[in-house]
Parts: structure tokens; C-alpha cells; sequence
């Protein structure tokens, strides 16, 4: 009976690289070690790195974004050993909390450079930019983009256990055959990558093989979910994750304060370290009994909410910025969007990459709207109107305010 | 001072076939007649033909799914010539109520046969199927899909200004351009078709300039609007629409009892006739005030609401169900997303059509949630728990209940 | 199978006067006889008249307000004999729809003489007062209290069964008792009052019975609910009304286009006349298995709704206006609560009279905030801010618009 | 530029009683020495103790809120100095965060024993009983009572500027004037208590004085606010206080982590210590601009919420559980509207003193619903659905569950 204050499962060390500590990783890759146990029906805190690792200052120069070295991100906190849990059961993860450490009240949002990572819309803003985030309790406003402020909808842009070995094969086949056919100038995948891979405990020789064969934790992946960066998947949700492996090897990373539906500048959410505690319940045979081969969730009761009638929203279609038609493209369409919010924010006086920034983070709902109608593809893309401290109805005559800048490079 | 009634500017007659009234029409053409003038602030009632203009029986059988003539479509009422309005304005359109006839209380959902129209999950159910609805005040139930019930959100699929000349030969020739294109064995869009056109009280001349010119009903586009099929786009909304022609010459149509995102099953709204009530008011030079190229909304402040807790919540990443990866193909996601739900409605018993009609008509909320981790996109998409009668939840022992089935074509 | 009509169970005629008509009564007595039987689990529409039966204009003088003939109101439409009910058993009512008459787009809200009705702040707001609201679909304004505009959370002011003898003669004994123990300068207890009493179908013999013993209709009483006033028994409400003699006798009437928690001014919702429409569904052996002595409701999914952060929200005490310390008295506490907002309201330009009646019929939030803080009682009024035109937070400079006047009584 | 943690105001010493630390004090008077400055515009976090000071132990037993010394709680923090503040402005104060302390991540709710401090409904339930509640992050459950389980909306009980000399005059005038009219066997309000009156950093002699003059912090009131205990000023919420002093000498305390509307078992919300973060903004002759006599806020736009159709809703009326009739009296009203539903609370089987438990802390909405309807108030209660583990829909059969019990004084 009594006190009993919650058991931190992992902390992070922040004198010294997250690389070189072992509570951590950076691949998916079912050989891991585990770094401890977690009973059926436990709940733990779990100290996380923010997705860069810390190479991101809270200063006005965009130029560590530029510079972002892209093989040291996401090091997530785990694998954890989930006792009784086998493949084919069920993991049912709650999320009952989610906190930035008290010491670090700020998080960023980024714009890649296009040839560093890039992002949704990097055609059109191939530049890198940030802004940088304070937090105000439940809060956050950015000296980079004056005149809005929200409270966050916070949650884990990662969590997922260690796929299979089996698993872990079909994605290198399927995202190698897409790299091997793809004849854009761009990457479409990652495929694994050997440097600055972080095997968390494993031996030399282990790591060697998980440097080679390891997934990398950019995209999420349908077996597991992973990098899903769902902004409602936030405090109180329950997530349904397939188990793969025996001890279902769990991880977690990359916290978010914010982050807007697509989070579309690719470093997009407000990016942040922080705490998340996190209850384990294993359903036996779950995948079976509910029939699903991937993630599951139930959101939280306790969201920040505007009425459905302060969301100023804007349509898109799949025809592109040089009039192509495109044929029942839903990311065509909702590039569009973005590009329409954009191009309506310039009356007030931001510029395109502090409104590039903000859809990224801000609670933005994006909403596939019609998927048959062809050939359009229509998308939606909701913005709270009451983030901003002025009004910003269309038939409201706009007054142009003084935005400053978010952080460019220094030239 | 005093007692006023709503005044309504165009009456549907059920007695003979819409194609026989002046007041409709089922093409975008500049040259189409107006069929009245409305006032700029003034409020009107406009009737509306469901889509099919009446193809469809309130009967349990999907035959006349399977044989609906697809160029009889979308009878739209008007156009109206909106006083004051000229190119470059915006018209702000307020939806203040949406009606079924009181004497035809219900309304239909249908998947369209693979070879005639299909919908977005054709690929795997091809077969013609459909649902009737009956209205019980702001609910709808279904014979057809027993255990669910939900109140409408209830909305015009369609309404937008007609295109300029310039505007409409744009369409025409980036459309064309897909079609030449186009390999796929299907349609990915529809050019102009003389058959059955309708353009209201055009003369024989004009009309047929206007069959063979005029821009087809089914996609909505981006310089007006159009077919949006936005489920939100409900009473109490505000949308604002660019002007291309004098008087604007607006249309409205398609009404629907209630749309889930995505309105997957192409007729998959519940499809309705019915009585709109518009106010109109012109903002002049509004295009260029508000720097809009497409048409942009504020949702009217009246929805049904679920807590943010109430969605159970279904993922889908861009690799298909052959197992072959696509590269940010949110097309490809949210069709994985539907198929997870539709697998877990099985546990039920409800058999896929009937979730394939369910998901097309229920308010569900298709999210985009990442677009930028390559090489996956991921979608979600929220069915709200509390349209069942019974527990959906997932740690919930499922029972299976009686869930008879939807129409099907006549053996 | 097949289109289906919902049936009008009883309808108002509008060239004669309520009191000729037999589908109507306004006194609470067992012995009015049914007019009419609904199954169980049938929906029918019923018409109602507003509560006044037609005594007030829509014009801009308070005079019919003034002159308001209060023995003739509520004119309910019923009773209905719900077939298989019997005493003990709950009758389930699901309001499924209530609308406006189509041709009387148009209510009323009133400030009552305090020498005829008063209301809750009749001390201080003792002159008779007016606002007509028109109805522009879902939402409604006024020209008598400009600037504001919101959307009617439509409901009905008055139902339930008819009580059994016993049941009556309770209300009777106790009701009377009150009048009698009365010392204050004011009726605190309306008693049976035959003039202009209506018995609906009752024979002359009858009718003289009814019109002595009849219970009057403006308390809601804890056996049957009555007229409980409450602003969220909307649409899609289902409410449990305990059932006393054979057959229900069910009765409903004074319906409401929109309220605020209180109705503080008496004729203070937006009264009007309309149609409901309503399932009835026999409970059998209700109230023993629910264990209730009082209805009891579960409000419906669709509501006009305004984030939390909407609601500009003012506290009151109970320490009366003249500094006097009452013990725990939410009334008083209440009074309060509204002056301070009508105090605030003041620094935008309306008149005193106009806020009176705005909180009356706007759908502000009145809570019991504290009960138990001893001697105060804590009550808070919550004014959705978004139901204005202009920015009524309190650290925005306010600028004085014209707002015009409510009606008063002609000079 | 760069991360900057908030500071700290005041902070609890939990190895010795509140009562001897300087930080804080239970009695409010204009002479209680400051203990630390706050800049306009700065944000700080503060320290608080649970109102009891440490007197109720996370245990099984109610013997401890049975013998709880009533002259020694709310030991509140502060009062602090507010830069720029001077009687006639206003102080608004933004609720940026709450949060429990980390290595106590309980709270308690009590019934009080009627011959100390008694409750709303102590006439019936005059037995002491508690309840010990478990943080899981956002949620709470209690051992005491099952199967019920909800996230907090975490809020101060007391927040307040300190009185004049003018002021607490006032209060000491027409709160003993209640006292000595009183007729009524038990208190109905405290007069100034020297007993373990606690004046902070006061000397011997101010003490004395204080201790003599100083109000009791039990209820709120109109001129300060004080203790409100209102439910949704929580986290986000901004409130506008009247400033008396010069400095303001605002003081803080009493969090809860959760409470329903009325907190009617008097210890009646989750009450816990905790950490409070606010931000301070002198608003310069905010009375006299804003014409207002008591506090206001606006919420925060971060809640539990649930969708309106998830209440299930009873209602009261004033007549008392004798039959007497009251006139208008919304106290009795409400006493009525929680005695029906701890009433439909035993159908499951939690015993009555759990349902006054639960209904005193969970989010639960107290609506005034009619407030003149001669003779009756009526009242409404709306009872979360969804903090229940099982179905407590009306027409659902129950199923009696292991409820257990709360705690009740030893034997």
C-alpha cells in the first residue's frame, strides 16, 4: 500500500553521444540485445533521445539543420524484453504520459536542405529553415513565427517491436526493389547502412551483421508500425502492435510536442526529448483473434479541441503546380493543399517557410476527401484558426503584422 | 416585418425524368442557361435530384446498381446568375440547412460493378452491392447492414461556378493529356460524351456545343471545385468559390445523408434527393484578396461528435497487397488502411461488402499522417465506436451477431 | 419495403384558436382523454404550437409580451395512448427530430412584466421586453440584439405522462402547502386554476373536474419531468419517463428553437411552434429495474459545439446585490453569476434588457461549480465567444457598436 | 538565447509540517507578509501542499478524514508580490501546466463525518469513507472503487489576490451576520479562528492580529474568487482576478487532480500536492474597463472530452426527499439530482458511499436546467459513460460486479 513512484526503464546520459550508450539503437533488427525486462502489465518510464540525437541547438541559424548527418538519427530507447509476449500475440501498449525533461523546455521544427534529407514540399523550398520552439507548461510559441501559439498534442513519432527475421528480409526485398527500379532523381528508400549504425549492446561481431542487415527507422513499415509520426497517437491512446519476435523486443523514440497531419517538412513535428511512460499488456494470439496484420490504435480522451467550426480549410486536387494531371494521386493532391494554405498565409506576412514550418507542426487536419472521383483525387487540409492571435477569416480584412523570420543558413 | 418563408428558386418534378427539366443539367459548360437570378445576401432553397437522378430503387436487390447508365449522372440544379458577381470575385456560399424530401426518407449507398464505374477497391470487390438507408430523423439505419446507426452529416457532394472558356478548355486539354497517357486497363478519367448530356434550356445549337464541349460532373477540380464529396462540408459551413463567369452561374447537387472520407465505393455517400438552403454573397476581387486559386471552407459549428477516444483507429503504409513497395503513394495507403478495416470487421460477421458500404457512408476520418518517411506514406483511418450497438473494441471477445447482407445482384 | 412517410399523429390548425382544438390540453390530469394510440416502437410527428398558443407577434413592440394572458399557455399536444404501458414501466422516447414550421422561420424571446410572470431577475429587470429571432436554417439571429448569430440546439420545452390521481394529489397537498406557508411579496406556486383551463376531448362533466383538480404546466415536477426546460434534450436524445397510469398518456409541446441553462428571463428560450418527431418505446417494468424516481436522459450526438476554450465563463457567489450572505444558495449564486455577465456585456454597447434576453436563449453553460464551500455557493456561467461577431475576450479594447434595442412596450 | 528551465517560487519541505514552513499560510488578510517578488509578465512554478496539509495517509482506513483538524488546512503558497500591481487592475493568470509530484502519484477523496466538516449530502450520508486514487499518467483509478477509470482535468482549488482591509471587513460583517442569524443546527458559516491559524512569515505580533481578523479560506468569494473549486480551470485556462493590494499578494493552492461539478462530499475532488505553473500579467485598471465586481475566466482549450451523447444525464427538483416543496432552491434541486443517481448507481453494486465518492470527483457536469419554472428548479447531472469498464446504459441488463468498498472507519 502506499507511494510508489514509477521505475525508469532507460535513461538518457546527456554528456555523451547517444551512440556510444548502450540503452539505445538505431536500426530495426531482430538480434538486438534486449535491454531489460518488462513484466506483463507493468508500467515503466522511458527516457528518449530527441530524433537527432542532439544536433539540433536552440539558436537562429538553420545551418545544424543543414548539416544534419541523417545516419545518426532516431536512436531509439530499447529493445525491451515484454515477459510471456510471442509471436503472433498482441502487444497492447498504453500511453500515459509523454513529458519534454523538465531542463529542456524547447523543441524544433526543420526544413531539410533538398539535397539533405529534403521534404514534401522540396521542390518548391529546397532551402533549409527552423524554427525553434518554447514550451509554456501545456503550451508552445516560437520566436521564429510570431502571433501563433497551441498546446501540444504530444506523443512518440516511433514505436514498434523488432521485426522477424522473416519480416526483416521482405522489407529489404521489397524496399531494395524499389530502389533498384527507381529512376527519379531522388531516393525513394534507404537501403541498410552500414555507418554510424548503433547496435545498442551488441558485440563487434554482431553489430557488424546488424550494420549490414538492419532496417533503417525512416519509414513505417505496415508489420510493425515504427515511424508511423501519427499525431493523435498521443496521451491515453492504446496501441495493437504485432509481436514478431519472443519478448517482442519493444522500442521507442523520437517524441513529438506538435506535429501537423503528414508532419510535411520530413524534420516537421516540434522535435523534443523527453519521458514517456508506457503500460505493456500482452493479448495472447491477438494478431489472429483480430485479425490484423498491422498496428491498431484507440486514441486519447484528452486532445486540445476547437469546434469543427474554427478550422479554416483548404482543398486540393491532383493536378500539379505546372497543371499536370495526375490520376487519383492523393500525395499530389495534398501537396497541393499544403501549397494552397501556404500561398493564403502570405497576407498576413509570413513568409513561405515560416508557414512551411507551421503546417508541419501545427494540428493541422489533413483529410483524404474524395479517393474515387476520377481523375482527382481531392484533399483537405484543416487549420485551426485559433492558434493565431489575430483573425483569419477570409472576409476579415487582413492587417500585415510583423513576422520577423524563422532561422535561415548563416550566410 | 413579419412571417417570411425561404423562397425556392428551383422545384424538382418526379413525375418525369430529370432530363426532361429546364431547371438541371449535367455538364460544366460556360454556356449553359441560368436558370434565375439570385440576389447577392440573398437566402434561397434549391432542390436537388439524387445523383443518379432516380436510377436507383429503394429494394433489395444491386441490379439496378449494376445497370445504372453513368452519362445520366449528376443532374446539378441551375445554374443560378448570382447579381454582382463577376470573374475574379468570390462567392461566399453559406449552407444553412440540408433537407431529405419528407416523403422520401431514405437514401442508398452502392458499390459499382468492376465494369461499370467501379470504386477503389474494385480490384478486390468487383461485384455490384448496395445498401438502402432509412432516415429516422437525423439517423439513418440499414436493413442491409444490421447493428450500426448513426446520425448524417449531411452535405452537397457537388456545388461550384461554372468555368470560364479558358477555364474549361484547360480541363479539357490536361484531361485529354491523362487519357492519351494513359496505359492502365481502366478509365483514369472521362472526356467530353455527347450521350445524354444535359444542358438545362439550351437550344438545340447551343446544346450541342455544350455535349460535346462540356466538362464531365464526376471529378472535382481545382479552379471551382465541383465534386468535391467533402463529408464536412455540411450545414452551417461557409465556402468560398472563385468566380470565372459573369453572374457566376452556380450549381449545386448530389446530395448526401453522410459520407465517410473517402467516399470509397465511388456511390458510396448516402445518395439522396433533397432541398439545400444557400445564402449567397459576393466579395468582389475576392480571388486576389485572399491570393486563392481554389475553393477553401470553414465547417459549419453543428457535427455529430464522438470524443477523440471513441475512433478505433486502422493503419495502412504504400505497399500493396502483392507485397510490392511504392514510393509516398498515399493513394496505395489509404486503400491498405480501408482493407485492415474491412478484415477486422469480419471478426463480426459482417461480410465485405457490407463494410466496404459501411466505410464508403459512416463518418469516418481518413487521416494522411506521414508523408514524408520514405518510402511510406501512411494513412489512418477512424471508425467511430459508437455507430455499433455492440463492443468493437479490439480486448473485447467478439460475438458473432446476425448480420444478414447487403443487396447483391439477382441470381 | 419502399418509401414510407412518417405519420403525423396530430396537427395544429393555425385559422382557429388552440383552445377549440381537441389535440391539445393544458393542465396535467389523468382523466384528459387520449387522442389518439401510438404502437409500441412506432415514430410518429406530432405538431406543436408555441407555448403562448399564438400570442405573441413578430413585430418590434413588447405589448403582446406585456399583456400575455398566462392561464393560457402551454397547450400541449396529446395525451397519446402508447400501447402496452403500463404503471411502473419506463416509456423511452427518442427525440429524433424537431424542426420549424416551414412557413414560420421565426421565434420569440421575452422578458415578462413583473407584475405578469416575471423572471429571474425581475427585481432589477422589472419592464416587459422582446427579441424576434429568425431562423436561417440551423442558425438563427435577431434584430433586436445585433452582432450575434448561432445555431439552435432545437428542443422540446415540455413532455412527459400524465401523473396517476395519487400522483396529482401529491403535487396538489404540496404545492399547496407552499402557497400557503408563502410570505414573500410574490407567488411562489401556481394552484389548479379553471379559467381557461383546456381538457382537450373532455366532456363538459369532465372538463369542470379537470379544470379544478388539473395541475398546471409551467413547474417540471420530479414524477414525470413536465416542463424541465432543458436545453440538451435535443435531437437524437432518448429520455426515460416513468409512466403512472394505463396507457402513458404522453404529452409534449413548448418547443424550443435554442436555450440557455436557466432560461433565465421565463419566456427566455427562442419559443416557437413545430414538429417533432418521436419513437416511443415501452420499458416494461422500468422504473423498479432502473431503480429511478425521476426521468433521466442521454443527450444526443449532435450539438452546436465550441472548444473549451471558447467560453468566456464569469463566476457568482451567493452574496445577493445588496451584500447580504446567503447560505449555500445556488439560486442567488446563480442571479449572480448572470448579472456579472450582463455587467460585462455592457461595455460593448448593449443595453442591460438585450443581455438579459441574449442569456436566456443563447446556449450559455450554467454549472454548479461549488456546493460544498460553506457559505458560498459557486456557480459559473460559460457565453460562447464565437457565437459574436466581434472579439469579446477581456483583453481586447472593445469598441462600441451600434446595437440597436430590443423591443419595449410603445410609449 | 537557449533553454532556460522555469524557475521556482516556493517549495514544499515535506520532512516538516506545513504549518512551520514560511512559504505558506491558511488565512487570508492584507497583511501577510509577502514571501517573493513575480515580475508582470513572468512565468513561475509553485509548490503546493494537498489542502489537508499531509493529514490523509494512502491507506485503507477512514479514520484519519473521521479525525481531520479542520483549523489546520489549505495551507496555501504565497503571497507573492506581483510587480506593477495595484488595487483596480487586474491580474490575469494563465494556468500553464499542473502536474502531480513525481514520487506521489496518488490522491484522495473523502466523505467527512458529519460532526466535522460534514458534505452536500451528510443529512444521509453521515459516515466517514474515502477513497485513495492512482495516477497512470493522465488517468486515475481507485482500488476503493472499480471498474471506473478517467484521466484528470487537474486544477487548483484556490486561487486569489489577498482582500483589503476594506474588503475582509466586509466579509467579517456579512458572514457573521449569517452566523448569528442562524436557526439551523449546524454551521453555515466560520468566523475568523486564531487556532492554528497560520500567517506565514508574519511576527508574533502580526500573527496575532492576523489570526484574530483573518478570513477562513473555505469559500470562495465574489470579490477575490478564493476557493472556487471549479472543475475545468485547468490547464490553459486564463483567469482575470481583482487586484486589492499593492503587489496583488497572490496566493495559490488546494490542486485537485480531478472533481465533478459541485465537489459534493466536501473533501471531495482527488486532492493531492503538486506543482503548479503560472504566468502573471498585471492588466492596468482591468476593473474599471472590464465592469467587473469577481473573477472571470476563459477555459483551456485542452479537456477530457467525451462526445455529448456519452452522458447519461439525471434531474432533480426542488422537492426535498421528505416531498417537501422548495421554492426555486437549486441547492435542493441538485441534493435531488445526485441522490438519483447514486440511487441508479446500486443496480451495479457500488454501495452508496462509493457513488458519492465517484459523482464528488469524477467529470462529472452540473447543469442549472430551469430556473423559472414556479416552484421548481431542476437541475441536471451528467454522468460520463465512458469512465465505466462496463455498459451503464438504461437498457442494458446489469450485471452486479465485484465493487469491493471504499474505505469506512475502522472497527
Amino acid at each position: 500500500m502506499g507511494v510508489k513512484e514509477i521505475r525508469t526503464a532507460v535513461k538518457c546520459d546527456f554528456s555523451k553521444p547517444a551512440a556510444e550508450q548502450e540503452g539505445f539503437h538505431n536500426r530495426w533488427h531482430p538480434d538486438i540485445p534486449s535491454i531489460g525486462k518488462i513484466a506483463n502489465n507493468e508500467v515503466v518510464k522511458i527516457e528518449c533521445f530527441d530524433w537527432t540525437g542532439g544536433q539540433i541547438g536552440n539558436n537562429d541559424s538553420a545551418d545544424d539543420i543543414r548539416d544534419v548527418d541523417l545516419t545518426k538519427i532516431h536512436y531509439l530507447s530499447g529493445p525491451f524484453h515484454i515477459e510471456t509476449a510471442e509471436p503472433g500475440d498482441i502487444l497492447l501498449v498504453e500511453i500515459q504520459d509523454v513529458q519534454p525533461f523538465q531542463d529542456q523546455p524547447w523543441g524544433f521544427t526543420g526544413v531539410f536542405d533538398k539535397k539533405n534529407g529534403g521534404g514534401f514540399l522540396d521542390d518548391i523550398y529546397p532551402e533549409p529553415a527552423k524554427a525553434i520552439w518554447d514550451f509554456e507548461g501545456i503550451f508552445c510559441s516560437s520566436r521564429h513565427i510570431p502571433h501563433v501559439r497551441f498546446p501540444g498534442l504530444i506523443h512518440p513519432g516511433i514505436l514498434g517491436n523488432a521485426p522477424s527475421a522473416e519480416v526483416l528480409a521482405e522489407w529489404n526485398r521489397r524496399e531494395g526493389e524499389l530502389i533498384s527500379a527507381n529512376s527519379l532523381p531522388r531516393d525513394v528508400a534507404k537501403p541498410p547502412e552500414p555507418q554510424n549504425a548503433h547496435a545498442g549492446g551488441a558485440d563487434a561481431e554482431l553489430k557488424t551483421k546488424i550494420a549490414r542487415e538492419g532496417a533503417r527507422t525512416i519509414p513505417g513499415r505496415p508489420e510493425h508500425g515504427g515511424n508511423c509520426d501519427i499525431k493523435n497517437l498521443s496521451r491515453g491512446s492504446k496501441i495493437y502492435l504485432p509481436v514478431h519476435v519472443t519478448g517482442a523486443k519493444f522500442s521507442v523514440g523520437d517524441l513529438h510536442f506538435s506535429e501537423g497531419d503528414g508532419e510535411i517538412s520530413f524534420c516537421g513535428a516540434i522535435e523534443m526529448a523527453g519521458i514517456i511512460t508506457l503500460k505493456f499488456t500482452v493479448l495472447k494470439d491477438g494478431m489472429a483473434q483480430m485479425g490484423t496484420k498491422s498496428p491498431l490504435y484507440i486514441p486519447g480522451p484528452v486532445e486540445p479541441h476547437y469546434g469543427p467550426g474554427r478550422y479554416l480549410t483548404f482543398e486540393g486536387f491532383s493536378v500539379d503546380e505546372q497543371g499536370k494531371q495526375h490520376y487519383m494521386d492523393a500525395t499530389v493532391a495534398y501537396r497541393q493543399t499544403c501549397l494552397r494554405a501556404i500561398e493564403y498565409l502570405r497576407r498576413y506576412g509570413y513568409n513561405d517557410y515560416q508557414s512551411y514550418l507551421l503546417l508541419s507542426c501545427a494540428p493541422i487536419q489533413g483529410h483524404i476527401a474524395g479517393i474515387v472521383d476520377i481523375p482527382n483525387a481531392c484533399t483537405t487540409l484543416g487549420l485551426p484558426m485559433d492558434i493565431f492571435d489575430f483573425d483569419i477569416r477570409p472576409e476579415t480584412k487582413p492587417e500585415k503584422l510583423d513576422m520577423g523570420s524563422c532561422a535561415f543558413v548563416d550566410k
